[in-house]
């Protein structure tokens, strides 16, 4: 706590001087309560069950050939965050978790509470046998240069941040990325829609964080859907969202920003939401696949029909008929922990879990087999799965 | 069977040039077995169960909020690969088996038999409801790197063929890459091995197909293993490889060339084998984690602590024991067709079935839920796995 205050004592001596934002120096407090509840997390994950060691597939090839595919760590993650400290416990704690060594890069603004953090760390990792350099701290741009370089030692980069940060760190690294890339999310009223649920999940899905990648940008709706339209807009405009309009959709509604080609493809993250008509489903959906980032979807219905095929067509890492775009969240889905919100279609997609930390190697245990003794006229695989 | 034949009458008239290889020549050749077997392999893959669409997770997050993580296709793969043109249907049905289009572009010398090959394999898809753009053929470079930039629509590229080019293709492109890359594979043998099933598996190992990444290419040894050390280079010889040692090898074994430190580091795809001395399993471990490419890590050991340490502790796709590295492959794992097979850990590892092809979707339908709702004191997500 004491280190914390120095920073955000330095903070806000910056702030005052227009050199920080305030919203930077809220995210950089910690309080008892929000130590307790990091220390809270940390127990839950601490309870959960192994995820290292586990036997995937367990098949024997022969008699006496028996292979196992097991979970392991991928081995050393590099993450590179923002400002916020409560980052360094939570990252440490998912790293350590899956059996990953850790190279942390977090905001500078927060240098001594993340020295503080994994200084008290290094102490708990250490009296559970766990060696402290298991985890590193960087703390300046040079060294975080330089981690991108080691593409033989580092297995995965975890780049927390706007998507251009996270685009930024892509384009300077062989290294693979996993990053909260961007979130363009999309809100389709169809004809179908209740208006009332149609409202109450655009607030939910702009106006309780709108700087989320899980929030909405764009609504689309249809001549069916004109009521439903009007009633988010109403709403959307009482929370004091800028709502900016297609030509059909300002002829709707009176009093709407004129929104351009520009703003399909734009993440606002602040509260600013483009509405556009498009004619039918098929529209919808060209829309969708034409300017969406592949991370939420979401389609408001009443029909059944729409809903399946909305719902078998997106290709984006979560789709949802009649909930929040919000819900689009590790721990909202039940998994616990979250790494953070892949929108790659490798590896792990969507709300990534500490198990998008693991991999696994193949073992197979014989005795004496050779390949040339199997095939054609010969001995004959027998791949019983044992599992 | 026409079509193949002009390509293999051009190909023998460049070879007698010097322009081609011989070995290139009959891997081009095509035969009605060939043909049968290739049919065969499709029919079987045809015949297992759907792999799209799968449920995978199944949760109730709260009453009426249901999630689903269900597998689906990649989108588009981009496959490059060598000049049989055997691949072309196999590598057409893994992509279609897995819901994915695919463009394909093989080695020139096969054009008339892949030009045969595709329009064969699109009357198929068409028969079936497929759309024949389903599956795309390039003919030349340009078309390649025309490839190769079309990150925002090709999901991932498969290269196949030597490790330099397939780090020619990962340099060239932001796309993923999953590549039959280096397989620089070691036999390290405990002064526990039996010397008659060391030499068995190292000739299986380095002559059964020396060209394969997972051919062995080092030999470790120790002082309680010089005897079957000695039997494994005698069995080699006999087999004509060419065996390269260290010095401490060299003094063991007469009439050996000399290995050098680049030897360590040379993935030979061809009858050379090195063989160098490590004091003990650390050293043996040490040599492994530095040199290896992560491919295949094999140990003959008849003792069953040294066993269990290396299985535990070698960082390789593959972690085999008393077992000839060569069942390394999809189909003696029992993945059924093979994609390729994968050194780097995301995604898929080791041998790469058509599983490899597949991502997920998580789909949320709920009745109007919103995330505001759940909190502290507010409605609690239930987390009932369904499944």
């Amino acid at each position: 706590m004491e280190a914390n205050v120095r920073d955000v004592e330095a903070a806000e001596r910056a702030s005052e001087q227009g050199e920080l934002s305030p919203a930077l120096v809220r995210r950089l407090g910690l309080t008892p309560d929000k130590l307790d509840s990091l220390c809270d997390g940390m127990r839950q994950l601490a309870a959960q069950k192994d995820i290292v060691g586990h036997v995937v597939e367990h098949r024997e090839l022969d008699e006496g050939l028996v292979l196992q595919r097991i979970t392991c760590p991928l081995g050393l993650l590099g993450v590179i965050f923002e400002s916020r400290p409560d980052a360094v416990p939570q990252i440490t704690s998912l790293a350590i978790k899956s059996g990953n060594a850790v190279l942390l890069k977090g905001g500078r603004e927060a240098v001594h509470s993340n020295r503080a953090l994994v200084e008290a760390l290094r102490v708990v990792l250490e009296k559970h046998g766990v060696d402290g350099a298991a985890m590193g701290l960087l703390e300046d741009r040079s060294e975080v240069a330089a981690m991108l370089e080691l593409d033989a030692l580092v297995d995965l980069i975890i780049a927390r941040g706007s998507g251009a940060f996270v685009k930024h760190i892509m384009a300077n690294t062989n290294i693979a990325v996993m990053g909260h890339a961007e979130g363009l999310c999309h809100l389709y009223l169809h004809d179908s829609a209740d208006a009332e649920m149609a409202a109450r999940i655009a607030v939910d899905a702009k106006c309780s964080y709108s700087a989320a990648c899980n929030a909405i940008e764009t609504l689309l709706w249809s001549d069916g859907s004109g009521a439903a339209m009007a009633r988010c807009v109403e709403a959307l405009r009482e929370k004091d969202v800028e709502v900016r309009g297609c030509d059909k959709t300002r002829q709707a509604v009176a009093g709407l920003i004129e929104a351009t080609e520009a703003d399909w493809s734009q993440e606002y993250t602040a509260p600013v939401l483009a509405v556009r008509y498009v004619a039918d489903v098929d529209e919808a959906l060209a829309h969708i696949a034409r300017y969406g980032s592949k991370h939420t979807e979401t389609l408001i219905a009443q029909d059944k029909d729409v809903a399946a095929r909305f719902l078998a067509e997106v290709d984006a890492a979560c789709v949802f008929h009649n909930a929040s775009s919000r819900f689009a969240d590790g721990y909202r889905f039940g998994l616990g922990a979250e790494v953070g919100i892949s929108t790659g279609k490798l590896h792990a997609r969507g709300p990534v879990g500490v198990e998008g930390l693991l991999t696994y190697r193949w073992l197979l245990e014989g005795n004496g087999q050779i390949s040339t003794a199997y095939g054609p006229g010969k001995k004959q695989y027998q791949h019983k799965n044992l599992l």
